[in-house]
């Protein structure tokens, strides 16, 4: 069972945005056993679509339209699909009541375009998109699934977890695919693959290994493919579990999470209580940890302390230890984490301080220098690191740093 | 002049790695005035590589190829390539040359498979890569130009821009694509394009209007094409006058800038100073403004306070206030901007409390109360937003309605 993906949009092929829905997509379909041949990219041009859907459905059995739903003139989607199909457009009653609701509850005036997105061309299934206007529309002709959606991500992301995936998975005889994923850092992905080399020539032909490496975390992942999906789980544990003793040092989860979120699941499980106070990742920490359902229970809150009279203020640092020895220096940063655990009341806390870049550096501490110290009440660890001159990067190097740290403390802690 | 660009790796089908080259290499064709027609992604198979090849071919004038050209067996571009062009492999002194230079330098021991990296189709013209051991392979066959590049983004980016890039403006009689792009906040896409159908309707044909929306947030991008690169300026400048003038009340920005950038630009200008109080957006507007280089001149700090503990200490809310109107309340949201004002001395002040979800909901509160309150020295204001049952998104959207706020407010005190 193969898929096509195709995205339309100007704005991807002329590099204004990156096209992520892809990506999201491909594992998406991955995970229920459908692989992607081809991702394509075309402009908002009808006769362009219309060769990309040709070729598409030469190569695949369904193919994944997303973008140019949107009720301007520049998205031509819903027109190109009505001439492809031939299916003369109708307005749909279920569609128009949605896109009254949505401006009625939003008290905004509806104009003839907006009335316009509830037209569907006559002979598709329409699925209504609870975040948006423009509906999702199913496509069966000649044996070949087409199915059209907005290509705002979350709406699209949406309706493909609760409508796309179910009807994908009940319409086709799909094999099951069961991934398992454990989530490594500290160490580099050549590194752990020599470490369990034996336990990876030892899987069967049907149980894939992967590396995915990013940012000093790396996820194994292992897929199994195959009719039984109970027989397979008994069968992948197995060899996970072999894994996770062979790397017990470097394991942060036995499940495909964030690395902030397995840390707030190892804390909840305790009761214990976390707080930040960040300089040069500006929020970013308390940003990752914060998207997580539930986290409230751990996280209490943090400072951004980007001047010296925030960090004086709010985390208690001494006037002198910022004269003396700096903003980005071990006795700050040392200081930053006490002040939070005091200030904030928390079992633990992390503190960042680093010059993020692009300009900042000073002799002695090249833009990239980063201390990181993580507090619990008994003590206060800190380390220093050297980034580069990227001040995104440097910001989610720092984060993710920081994490292993605080991850590591707590396993110390915690055994 | 078309150009299309053909990805190969299956790391980009199952998502394991978003495809971040073609939208940086669109915006570099699109600066040099080469449109991009296509982006397509295929698998590391043989077959698939040259119907892609075929199929660009029809379709575009330069095809620019990325991935597949490393050393282990599963990159199979080179040989692709050279079947495809009917050019068997021979091997390059100058290349060879090159890797053994790398390997010495790097004080390591080269076994076959790199020593074949300096294989190369007879007949191509060979771009040393300073970057890695694959170099970039230039072919001119039946009219069209087929460039093949490693799909390492830093070695890819390398290799454009310092040699493909001035090769093709080179080679090729070019156009000039300008673009214009106004950030307006506010205001719904279809609302905006009938506020200004006649200026997109006098718009000559080689000037084109996308509207982009995203949260909240709608750009208008003009696209001008033609010789003259002055006169195409002047022109496109005059209908963007038009519309700036037309949409004055949601212009935030007459730039291609994320909206926190406008603001951090606009304050930077007239010397103000930002600090943030945010509970349910935990930190995601001061890591929206610190990812931008200088943020430090306008943004001293903030303080993530989650619990009534921080709201008091830190930021200097009424003990009263929470337990009488609750922590997301007008009362509390207000008393959070005005204790960030007086606390972390600053000119401007946002502070955002409400439920971000899923759960946290309670009578007349639910999951996706949002209330905003923005503080000068002068004055706060605050407004109540009611969004989703989507964590994220309601902790992006509350974002992008903050800094709507605060733009709003700095328009009206900088007039």
């Amino acid at each position: 069972m193969l898929a096509e993906i195709i995205t339309i949009g100007d704005e991807i092929l002329i590099g204004q945005i990156v096209d992520t829905n892809s990506a999201w997509m491909g594992r998406e379909l991955n995970k229920i056993g459908i692989g992607v041949k081809q991702i394509t990219s075309v402009s908002d041009n009808a006769d362009h679509i219309i060769e990309a859907l040709d070729e598409a459905q030469k190569r695949a059995d369904v193919i994944l339209i997303t973008g140019g739903l949107g009720p301007t003139r520049d998205d031509i989607t819903k027109l190109t699909l009505s001439r492809y199909f031939n299916m003369p457009l109708r307005r749909d009653k279920v569609t128009l009541d949605h896109v009254e609701a949505l401006f009625a509850k939003f008290n905004r005036p509806m104009i003839d375009v907006n009335i316009r997105q509830a037209d569907v061309p006559d002979g598709c299934t329409v699925i209504q998109n609870k975040n948006g206007t423009a509906p999702c529309m199913w496509f069966e002709v000649n044996g070949k699934t087409f199915i059209s959606m907005p290509g705002v991500p979350f709406e699209m992301m949406y309706l493909m977890e609760e409508e796309i995936l179910p009807r994908l998975k009940n319409n086709f005889d799909l094999p099951f695919i069961v991934h398992k994923t454990i989530l490594t850092v500290g160490q580099g992905e050549s590194f752990l693959a020599q470490q369990i080399e034996d336990i990876e020539d030892s899987l069967p032909s049907h149980i894939k290994l992967a590396y995915l490496p990013k940012l000093g975390q790396v996820r194994l992942r292992l897929s199994a493919t195959g009719k039984d999906e109970l027989k397979l789980k008994i069968e992948m544990n197995i060899y996970a579990q072999q894994i996770i003793e062979r790397a017990k040092a470097y394991i942060a989860a036995e499940e495909d999470v964030p690395l902030e979120k397995a840390i707030l699941d190892m804390m909840k499980a305790k009761n214990l209580t976390l707080s930040t106070a960040e300089s040069c990742t500006g929020g970013y920490i308390s940003h990752l940890i914060t998207q997580h359902a539930g986290s409230s229970t751990v996280f209490v809150g943090g400072a951004v302390a980007y001047s010296y009279d925030l960090k004086e203020a709010v985390l208690g640092v001494k006037h002198e230890t910022l004269t003396e020895f700096g903003a980005v220096s071990e006795q700050t940063v040392k200081e930053m984490a006490a002040g939070a655990i005091t200030h904030f009341k928390t079992d633990y806390s992390i503190a960042v301080s680093g010059i993020a870049g692009p300009d900042g550096g000073m002799p002695g501490k090249p833009v990239g220098t980063v201390w990181v110290a993580i507090a619990s009440k008994d003590k206060t660890v800190a380390k220093l690191f050297t980034f580069s001159n990227k001040r995104i990067q440097n910001i989610e190097r720092s984060a993710t740093a920081a994490l292993t740290m605080l991850l590591n403390l707590l396993k110390q802690d915690l055994n």
